[in-house]
């Protein structure tokens, strides 16, 4: 069973989490708030998410490269894996 | 006028649309999809906030350090965005 | 006086220490070792750059924005500075 | 054989091209540049450290984690990667 099937429910809260965070930019927004506190906001939540991509690909490189996994699989994973990686280091 | 004013509409456009593509990932995590499909639309997700970031802070600079600004607010503003990079560029 | 001349030995020492970092992945290199102690030694070379960069822009934001700059001078720096910023957080 | 080792050559180069950049800080430090001419340079040493990093990466995850590897290394490489990876992205 896939990490992100395992883990479902621990994630699910995160992201439901973070979509909180973003509603209460939203009305900070919409409030006309102080600029340098949706800023702090922002920056909170770019770090949830970073850090729930860094738990998620954590799961994915030991569930979906690892020896358990068909070799057919593991190129195309390798080679995905790989690929997302330059983007996302860029 | 504050930019997050000024600009209230486009910003609050950009939010609500990162919020739909968190909903997108909550979807996923629900609907138990593939495992790298969910990671790319992280991936997407934090690039949307880190450009959300950058836009805002831009403003932020331009709007409340310049000229046009008191002395007393100019130096909050300054220790306050010292503050706030040390923490996002960690 | 420039807070990189005020904090000019610091600086220097932090650069020269990250030259050196350099040099060893260069020799790892060369020697053919272990790929990923040399990712490893890239990685750690990042987080001292990263670093050094916030020490940079933290005094520079702290000087070069503040009360005693004249509004030319300012005007200048708070385009410079939000420009650097789009560039670096991309 | 490794892929640091086959795109030795090119990684040589890019290592002293990068060793020549922060060369440059230091020299602009010792000079009292400009302050906002040496935060460029970092700022593009940075970039340069990162691409690198990319680089590198991507070389690990296609030649150490995919089919001819053996199981025990696969597991100790896969092991090593995400670690690596949750300080990377911290």
């Amino acid at each position: 069973m896939s990490h992100t099937i395992a883990g479902k429910e621990k994630l699910l809260t995160r992201v439901k989490k973070i979509k909180g965070q973003l509603g209460s930019i939203e009305k900070a927004l919409e409030q006309e708030e102080d600029c340098f506190k949706i800023l702090q906001q922002i920056s909170a939540t770019r770090g949830a998410i970073q850090s729930l991509m860094s738990e998620v690909l954590d799961g994915h490189i030991k569930e979906h490269l690892g020896n358990h996994v068909s070799e057919e699989v593991r190129e195309k994973e390798i080679h995905n894996l790989a690929l997302l990686l330059k983007t996302y280091l860029r």
